[in-house]
């Protein structure tokens, strides 16, 4: 199937945009990241006072710089996928639309503060620009740890909501509205900054009986510190021993059909995303995409 | 033994109430979570003067309703087992009792505030529905970790005791009366609020020296807060690779007489209580009790 | 060499004091550990003004009370032993003594307050009664571990200091006296405060770049504090393992001269300390010390 | 080839300047340490006021000693070595440089605030000394499991800014100015002190909104405090295990080239420093140095 010229100049806008392994597309990248920390830049200064009274022009026109600048990346982005829709709802399209519209959507809403989360939104683009899925990917000890520790994380914190929600109670009943624990709920937000170690001192016991309940919920919360601590870093350490016994294995078999012989630590992959699927980290020199067989378009190299 | 039609709907009954694996013990279950929730929920904004000024009235008919509707629970639980006197001062049972009679006291002890503890108590009977004990089982390293490392952790926290005790006492003779620094219990507290490095601030030495033994203190306390993770982490990562080791020796042998061939990680138990004995994590179709003996009537699947 | 009268009064006198094994020796440390923890309490008391001024008389007399059975028991340890002079110049004696004599130094020196935290060292005598060396025998790993991370321990707490006075000088020169940072020794006191995840905010950064700074110290320090406890659980983990391994590789030999062939975990010591050397963990139904070939006298059991 | 009476004179300038295996040698270390400690207690003070204006004239004497004797030591650092220039450009040359000049400076820019933090960097050249490097190099397991799970801490760095920002813009939109939270980058530095258990409390939430907020990130914070943990003590454990294993198949083998069999643990190093290279840590009695070849004029022993 010989693609056609337009298809063509399909092809290498999502070589732009969408890859980053050719100089056009590092550039394409590199511009992209100072963009969205200019924005978020923005957005801060903004909310300064003093500056925001000085600087306002200058802002309001470089917020609109950015907004256009992202609404034209968009359209790129739509237009150069083979299923615009399916890019539009997945989680980086959605990031991407919630990113551009802030500025349109104030002329609607007219001095809505929300906005601004809106706008705060947009260093979740930055994720996709430093590819930190290939970091993380190196890093899968850490992701296998989490989830393997995730249901006693879970029971972990459901103890410690309860154990805030009792002592809590028990502080109200104790110190009282006199000293600053005004009801159940504010007692409750007491008890977790004690539990965690934060301790904003905001509210701080005044009674002797209060206090003392006090050093007994520290010394419980220093101890309940060390069990997250205990599990993940267990986990972490049974995850890479097991990791180092597979490689021992499939050495000891002297045959790993999934290991490139040029490279014996991993599989060499690039940066392309498949422009029918949105699929990435596809083998160098791939033909065709692994998950959905649409061609790949390589680069010559 | 054919069981009567009383004993029948006795039996019935224990069903719903005590196990989960039918429909309608399921929403049974779920109703009851519901409702603990909300009578949480009701202490909670009860002691908000705001909201309790408003709709004190609404507040004072739910608390009512939650307390009839744990009665007749609390009345259901001691009809529908054998030996009502064993529920009763079972742990479980007592924490149902005190869930359901702060209502009733409230007209003996007119504006009692303690009755409100008694209240949050019933937090803890959401741990009887989410079958935590499942979860928790599922994290038996936890437990065993915590286990082998009890006598390490209280000899531990006495050590901290100490340390607070002797340094409070030394605080105190430093900073004294005008910093704060009232007696040496006081003394010991923020003692105790610095070693766990909670830190909230309402007393703080101002006397360079103060300020200097505090330094030390915090040190201290950095190289302290390591030990129980320490401790923690390093029973975790022995029992789980104990666990390992012996799953690894059960495989090799070829055979494990307690492993059901059908599942080959856990024998599939069910939620059933023993009406008699009140045992729980029958294995599945278990016909009688494993602990007592008394018939089970498992459903028929 | 059989001890003549006199020497079997002594005889008698070293079990009940040193020893926890008969039934008079079980009662006298646990009257002495009652003593101990009431004039901790007492001193504590003491320092709390209100209390103090009621119950002043009630206190001193209890002091003196406290003072007296320690100075009783003091002249006992002496004459029950030996060699007197080696127990004096233990530490142990030298706690004793120190524990004893404060009420008798407050005549020489009227009202001195430095007597407080002289009283305040009694709570090291716990230790002794506790016998909790021997628990902390059990937990050999958590010596090991910390003797063996202790150069690195040093080296750490050496770069945190180092730390604290460099961003300590700097922020005393981008806040100033104006917000709190005076001079350079309270800077840095503030920089082990945050450092640490203390957090007092007695002083807290109040211009833009200082909590610019302070967020970069944070964020350090949160690194840090990973540290310490990651050699410790390390350390710990291997100590663990080495000693799992060596108590297997005593089994595969099939032969462990040292384990009592009754006990398989332990030797069975008892809690008696030889009256000439002070050397205690003797075997059970030793007839002689291990150490200096003293004789023992065991209980007939 | 000889050296002259002129080079043999340096020689012996540079054996007492760098290296503390002999007596002078020693000494010179010791003398140079008081000086740099005596130097920061001097900054320190200086900053005190009440101290300052006391002792202004001793502290100023103090500062212009110590100047002299880092000039002096600085000239005759340099006429020592073959390759001046390199060493006035190595990290180290620079520190002692800069650890020199503030007084000269004092001159030019007069009451510069700024030279206060260039003489607290004079607590670096303490590193030098102590010969830090040599235990550091003691603890290369820590220096491994830190690089190792470099990328990863980098990775959750990351999250924990962006995780502040976002959490940061939300509260400056909850809280607003009137409850301190006057800016979003003020919002982010007060987000940094909560996720970091500091929590100063110069800012706190105060609308219940805010606070249900806030505990949910301290939770966060609480269990995102686990992850560096672990990773870094998961790390350590995997880098001494590897040596473990590593020192045993070097046993099985019975042949280690490497080691020098009058010492099992490691190769005597002594302290000496090539005068050509500056490399360290070279073999006892070795002639040469083993970097460039350079004679090292070994001490009789």
């Amino acid at each position: 199937m010989e693609p056609n010229k337009q298809e063509n100049w399909k092809i290498k806008l999502h070589e732009v945009i969408y890859e980053a392994d050719t100089p056009s597309g590092k550039l394409f990248d590199i511009l992209l990241l100072i963009f969205i920390l200019l924005s978020i830049i923005l957005v801060m200064l903004e909310s300064v006072v003093s500056i925001d009274e000085k600087y306002h022009q200058l802002l309001y026109v470089g917020e609109w710089v950015v907004t256009i600048l992202f609404s034209i990346e968009y359209i790129l982005r739509i237009i150069s996928v083979k299923k615009p829709f399916k890019y539009i709802f997945s989680s980086l399209g959605i990031i991407d639309f919630l990113s551009t519209i802030p500025m349109y959507l104030s002329f609607i809403f007219v001095g809505s503060q929300a906005l601004v989360t809106l706008r705060a939104l947009r260093l979740l683009r930055v994720f996709r620009i430093l590819k930190l899925a290939r970091y993380l990917g190196a890093s899968n000890h850490l992701k296998a740890s989490l989830v393997a520790s995730r249901v006693k994380i879970m029971v972990f914190l459901f103890a410690v909501m309860i154990t805030s929600i009792i002592f809590g109670t028990i502080m109200y009943l104790v110190e009282g509205e006199a000293n600053g624990f005004d009801n159940i709920p504010k007692s409750v937000y007491w008890c977790v900054v004690t539990l965690t170690t934060v301790g904003f001192g905001d509210i701080a016991p005044q009674t002797p009986l209060g206090q003392f309940i006090t050093t007994f919920i520290m010394i419980l919360g220093y101890g309940i510190i060390a069990v997250p601590t205990g599990i993940v870093s267990a986990e972490y350490v049974r995850t890479s021993q097991k990791e180092d016994a597979e490689n021992k294995g499939l050495k000891n078999k002297g045959y790993d059909p999934y290991k490139n012989p040029d490279d014996n630590i991993t599989i060499q992959l690039n940066s392309q995303h498949c422009s029918n699927c949105f699929v990435s980290d596809h083998r160098d020199n791939s033909e065709y995409c692994y998950n959905c067989g649409n061609e790949l378009h390589p680069k010559k190299s």
